[in-house]
């Protein structure tokens, strides 16, 4: 998936780069130009990656059905995310995507930002996690489709490396969040805080960021989100109770 | 070290690929145009690389000093050379160059052929093992940049991996939580959890298990558990605002 990418030629790049490790789905979200003669002659054989592509207006869009989302940065950040190397990335991609099956793209996204500046900070709120390529540290200016070329060389390592292994924690695939439970929880859990009094959305959003990252990292299956959502509500209705309020919507 | 390049694009991107993992020798085997101008422009700012770089008549002139050298091939071919993965040859040249040494350059060759035929036979003949970066079966056209980008990813991560890693996080020892401050947590955890009118400890201890388990695999710091235990007291003093309570252990 890339997001706001400036030069069509590295479309195409990104998308022989992907076929080449076997992979086949490829977001755009907000390109700049898109189709283009140039990201056509860049992708060589791959052009069929291209006329597949998808296109959205923005990353929330894209990222619906998604239940693993990773960033890519550059830049080390104050703020920081779970931070994984390309090798670990792909093997938890693999583990999430299941053993063997070539289709980790379907619900595991992993997603690359703008040439020069990357993600926005708003972006990488919906990830779960942030891979970070290693480079020499006087000369970190990885071009787009290296980038991608490194990660899905990880994906395609990890996937035809490892023999079928049990899940390893026995999960049914219906247990799992996508990302539009984590915004239902999040926006949930936005309002029980404003409503015990904790939180000001006035002020800086630096709060829920550190909220999103934390139980993000924690890695909930449905049934554990089910339980923070119920004391959430719990929470809300002693607030309410207090307050005299009586709000449909809450 | 690449052979008989055709495009003065790809040299210049190789650079790049180059310098982002810490590399800086390159040497040309009869190149078809070099210097050139589009090799200047794709290195970015790498162009350091290309001015350093040497250039051979023959593989044999440009092979004088090095002990071990490594040819790449897409091909699966008849006669076959001993075939060594991308992390295999990464592993081998750092133990051969020597653990640390970022110049694993002076005494490993990595050479790369042309872009549409690869290496001869003879000039494989110079090489003591064959990297064969693995691709999709239905399409192998990995682009001349992209396979130099894998094959030094490879080698800078096997130099770096040795060496003790930074703590990803950054977090300083006093940040850590330990086995007390988990304690103070789940015990206030329990007590607001009761205070909101969610946990009712006659009954079995599972929901504060499953929540245990839930926030050891979050691995908060000190400063997130500090907020998670704000949001605890901020539910309290709601529930007891509700309540007309007034405990001073909460």
């Amino acid at each position: 998936m890339l997001v706001g990418t400036t030069h069509p030629g590295n479309i195409g790049a990104v998308a022989r780069a992907m076929k080449t490790m076997g992979l086949k789905r490829l977001s755009l979200v907000d390109p700049k130009r898109f189709p283009c003669a140039e990201a056509t002659a860049r992708a060589a054989g791959a052009d069929d990656v291209l006329y597949e592509a998808q296109v959205f207006d923005t990353l929330p869009k894209a990222l619906e059905n998604c239940h693993w989302v990773v960033g890519t940065s550059a830049r080390i950040r104050s703020l920081q995310w779970p931070e994984l190397t390309p090798r670990e990335c792909a093997g938890k991609a693999v583990a999430i995507a299941g053993h063997g099956s070539e289709n980790a793209d379907d619900q595991v996204a992993l997603v690359f930002g703008r040439e020069h500046s990357g993600l926005t900070n708003e972006e990488l709120d919906h990830c779960h996690a942030v891979v970070r390529i290693p480079t020499a540290a006087d000369y970190r200016s990885l071009n787009l489709a290296s980038a991608v070329q490194i990660v899905t060389y990880e994906l395609r390592t990890a996937l035809t490396s490892t023999e079928q292994k049990p899940n390893p924690t026995g999960e049914d695939a219906s247990d799992r969040i996508n990302a539009s439970d984590w915004e239902g929880f999040y926006q949930h859990l936005e309002i029980a805080l404003q409503d015990i009094g904790y939180y000001d959305p006035a002020k800086p959003k630096r709060l829920m960021r550190r909220l999103r990252r934390l139980f993000h990292r924690a890695e909930p299956d449905r049934a554990e989100l089910n339980i923070l959502r119920g004391i959430l509500s719990a929470a809300q209705k002693t607030a309410r109770d207090d307050s005299g309020e009586n709000s449909a919507a809450r």
